[in-house]
C-alpha cells in the first residue's frame, strides 16, 4: 500500500496540461453550436469526425486503434504480451445541443492518462502487471437511439447485439446501418467479457471512468473530487397515450378522448410523485410527442418517454405503483388508453468498494479534496462495474448543468482530474485492483 | 316568393345523383389512406393532383378555370355578360390523416349543383339576373400553413396576400414557393371584394356552401338539413413555454425550470377552464411541439397552438382573462416563463339573416327535415358572409365524427344536400338573395 507523494508514479506535468486543455478545445469543435455546446448524437457525421479524430490520436501515440461489433472504439497498448488489459474511457456522443464536458472530457481524460502511462511504463517495463486501452462507448446518450448506455450494454451483456443493431433512430435508419456508413462496425469483438461477449479474446482486468458530476453537490462543497460510491436506481418506460382524432371547434368537450390531454395528466402526475416523495425521487418526462399534431385537431395519440430514479429500489417498486394508480385515474378522466409499451430497469447498486478506497487514497495521496457522492445519471461504469472492478470518480460542474450548452467545469478542475485518474490507473495496471 | 314543390327549377335526378356519388368516390382517392380517410394538406402534390382533377372536371362541362394570387381555384360560366357571380364551394385540401367528407363534399356538391343550374339556364336563357361559379378555397385546414382558412381570408381582405406567400411550413417552403411548384397561382385576382382586393374586375353577387356537420346534433335528432344561422367566436394562441435545459437523471426537482412540466400545466388549465363553463365553451391543444424531445432530458422549450371558442364574446372575454391568471400561477409552480407569440381572433357573428330564410324555404319546398345550427368551427363561408350575402347548410356526419379517418355521411345525405344547394343557387342566381 501506497503513502505519502512520494509514491506518485506521474506527477501533474504543465506542458501534459496544457496539451490536455488544448485538445479538449480542438475536440469540442466537432459539432460545435453556436451557443458553447455540441451536437454530436450516435453515429452522427459529427460523431464520426470526433472519433477519426480520436483515431488518429492514439495511433499517432502508437495505441492500435479497433471497433467491436456495436461500434465502441479501443485504443490498446501492450505493455505485458497476454495480459488483461486496464481499460478507461467515457463517451463522445452527447445530446442534441447538449454540454462539451458530458463523456468527451472522460474519454480524453483516459487517452492522456493512458499515453502518460505508456511513457511512464516504457521506462519502468517491469512495474506494469496489466495492459492499458481506452474506450469510447458507442451512444452512452440514448438520444438518437434508445436506450441510453447502449455500447457499454452490449459489452455487459445486457443487451443483446442483435437488439442493438436493429435499433431505428426516427428516420428508420439502423445503429448497424449509421455505423457501417461510417465504417465504424468492427467484424469481431475485441474483448471477451463473461459467456456473452466471448468472440474477442482479450480480457479486461479493471475499468475506470471519470466523469463532471451534472449535479452541483461538489461545486457548492467547494471539494475536487467525488468518489462514487453507489448509483440511483432507474424505471425508464415508454408510453402511448390512445385517444381519438377530432375537430378541436366541433366536437363537444363531453365526447372528447383527448390524448394530449390524458399526456398532459400524465406529466402533471409524474411531476406531483416526484414532490409526494421528495428529494429521494426524480421523475421526468422530456420527451412527447403528438399525433397527428395540428392546431385545430385533438390529438389521437402521443408517445412519452417517462422515467424515475432513486436511491431505494423499494422506493421505486412504490412509485411505479402509484404511477399505475394514476394512470388508471387518468385514462377514466380523460376517457383515453394508456399503454406500456417498453420497460428498461436498472436497479441501484454499489461500486466496486476496493475501487472506492483505492482512488480515495490516489487523491489524498496528492492532496486534493474529496467526498463520496452517489450518481443519479446512469454512466456506462454503472453497466461496467457488474462485470470487472470499477472505479467512478466525479469532477465538480459549475451550478450542476448538464445536458445543456451551458455546461462548464473549469480546466484546473479538467487538469486534476486527469492527474488523479493517471495515478489511480497506474497502481490498477500494477494490480492495487 | 315560391312555395310548394312545384316550384323547383331543377328536381332531384337519379342520374346526376349516381354521377355525385361516383365523382366523390373518385375524388376521395386522392391522398387516399389505408383506414379509408385522405391526407392532402395544402398544395401537396395530392391537394395539386385533386385540383388537377377538378379543373379538367368543370372545363370539360364548359366552365373556365383561373387561379388568383393565393391560389384559390375557380370555375366560371357566364350566362349575363357583365353580371355579378353567385359563387358556391368549400376546400379540397384536408388535415393530415383526415376525412374525406370535410370540404371536399362541398366542393363537389357546388360543381355539381353549378353544372346542373348550367343545363337549366342554357334551356330557360331569361330566367338567370347573375353568373356562376364554383370555388375551391386554398388551405382551409390550416395544418400545414397557419392560420385555417387562409384563401378566403385574404380573398375577404382579413389577411395580407404578403403574409400569406410569405407563411412557412415546417420545412421553411412558403405559401408562394408551395402554389407556384404547383403551377397554381395566379397573376391577377379575379374577383373584386371590397377596397382590398381590387385586381380582379369581377364581383361577388352572393355566396353558398355546404359542409358536413362535424357535431352530432343533426345525426342524433335525425334531422337531415342543418342552416347555420350563426358562427362561434374563436381566440386562438401560439405559446411558448421556456425552461432550461438539463439532465433528467442528475437534476434536482427543484432545480428543474421543465418547459414541458410548465406546458402539461397549461393543458390541464386549459381543460379545467372548459369545465367551468360548461359547453358554452370549448378549449383545445391539438399541437405542442418539445425541444429537444430527447428521454432523459429536461425540456427547454415547448410551442403550443391553443384555442378557446365560444358562442358568447364576453364569455371568450373571461376566459380569456382566466387562462392568463392560470398561465400567471404556472410560470410561478414550474419555473417557466410562458411567452404569447402570436393571437388570431374572430368574434361570433350570424349569418345572412335572409339567406337563412331563402334557404329554409327551398328546404321546406323540398320536403325535407331541418333545424338551424350554430357552428363552433371556422369556415370559409365565415370570412364570406361578412363581405356578400351567405347561406351555409350542413349535412349530418355520423356520430359527429370529423378531422378523423373514419368521418363519415350517408351517400343519400350527400345526395339531399347537392339537391337543396342546386336549388337554394338556382333562386340566388335569379336575385332571390
Amino acid at each position: 500500500m501506497t503513502t505519502g507523494t512520494d509514491q506518485i508514479r506521474v506527477p501533474s506535468d504543465p506542458t501534459a496540461n496544457d496539451a490536455l486543455i488544448a485538445d479538449f478545445v480542438t475536440m469540442s469543435t466537432f459539432g460545435a453550436t453556436q451557443a458553447g455546446g455540441v451536437e454530436r448524437q450516435a453515429a452522427t457525421a459529427e460523431d464520426g469526425a470526433n472519433r477519426e479524430w480520436l483515431s488518429t490520436w492514439l495511433t499517432d501515440r502508437g495505441f492500435t486503434v479497433s471497433y467491436d461489433r456495436v461500434g465502441n472504439q479501443f485504443g490498446l497498448f501492450e505493455l505485458v504480451p497476454g495480459a488483461p488489459y486496464v481499460l478507461a474511457g467515457s463517451h463522445l456522443d452527447s445530446q442534441p445541443r447538449g454540454g462539451k464536458y458530458d463523456g468527451a472530457y472522460g474519454v480524453l481524460a483516459a487517452a492522456h492518462a493512458m499515453n502518460r502511462l505508456r511513457n511512464y511504463y516504457e521506462a519502468h517495463p517491469k512495474a506494469a502487471k496489466f495492459n492499458l486501452a481506452v474506450v469510447n462507448w458507442f451512444n452512452e446518450e440514448g438520444s438518437r437511439f434508445k436506450p441510453s448506455m447502449q455500447g457499454s450494454g452490449v459489452f455487459t451483456g445486457k443487451i443483446t447485439l442483435e437488439t442493438a443493431l436493429t435499433t431505428t433512430d426516427s428516420a428508420g435508419t439502423t445503429v448497424g446501418q449509421a455505423l457501417g456508413d461510417l465504417d465504424m462496425l468492427g467484424e469481431h469483438d475485441v474483448f471477451t467479457v463473461g459467456d456473452h461477449h466471448t468472440e474477442g479474446g482479450l480480457m479486461v482486468a479493471s475499468y475506470a471512468e471519470i466523469h463532471i458530476e451534472q449535479g452541483r453537490e461538489l461545486d457548492k462543497a467547494g471539494i475536487t473530487m467525488g468518489l462514487v460510491d453507489s448509483t440511483w436506481g432507474a424505471n425508464k418506460y415508454e408510453i402511448s397515450v390512445v385517444g381519438s382524432q377530432a375537430h378541436t371547434g366541433a366536437t363537444a368537450i363531453a365526447d372528447r378522448q383527448d390524448a394530449l390531454y390524458g399526456a398532459s395528466l400524465a406529466v402533471v402526475a409524474l411531476r406531483d410523485l416526484a414532490d409526494r416523495y421528495g428529494d429521494s425521487l426524480h421523475t421526468s418526462c422530456g420527451q412527447l410527442t403528438v399525433y397527428p399534431n395540428s392546431p385545430v385537431v385533438v390529438a389521437r395519440e402521443v408517445h412519452m418517454h417517462l422515467d424515475l430514479r432513486s436511491s431505494s429500489d423499494e422506493l421505486l417498486d412504490d412509485a411505479d405503483e402509484a404511477l399505475n394508480r394514476a394512470f388508471a385515474e387518468i385514462e377514466l378522466k380523460a376517457d383515453v388508453e394508456i399503454q406500456r409499451r417498453f420497460a428498461h430497469r436498472w436497479k441501484g447498486h454499489t461500486y466496486t468498494p476496493e475501487g472506492v478506497e483505492l482512488a480515495g487514497r490516489v487523491i489524498d495521496d496528492l492532496g486534493i479534496s474529496r467526498q463520496n457522492v452517489r450518481t443519479r445519471a446512469g454512466h456506462d461504469s454503472t453497466n461496467m462495474k457488474d462485470v470487472v472492478p470499477t472505479v467512478m470518480l466525479f469532477v465538480p460542474s459549475v451550478d450542476g448543468v448538464s445536458h445543456a450548452e451551458n455546461e462548464y467545469t473549469h480546466d484546473q478542475d479538467l487538469i486534476t482530474g486527469t492527474d488523479v485518474l493517471t495515478e489511480t490507473l497506474a497502481r490498477m495496471a500494477e494490480g492495487e485492483l
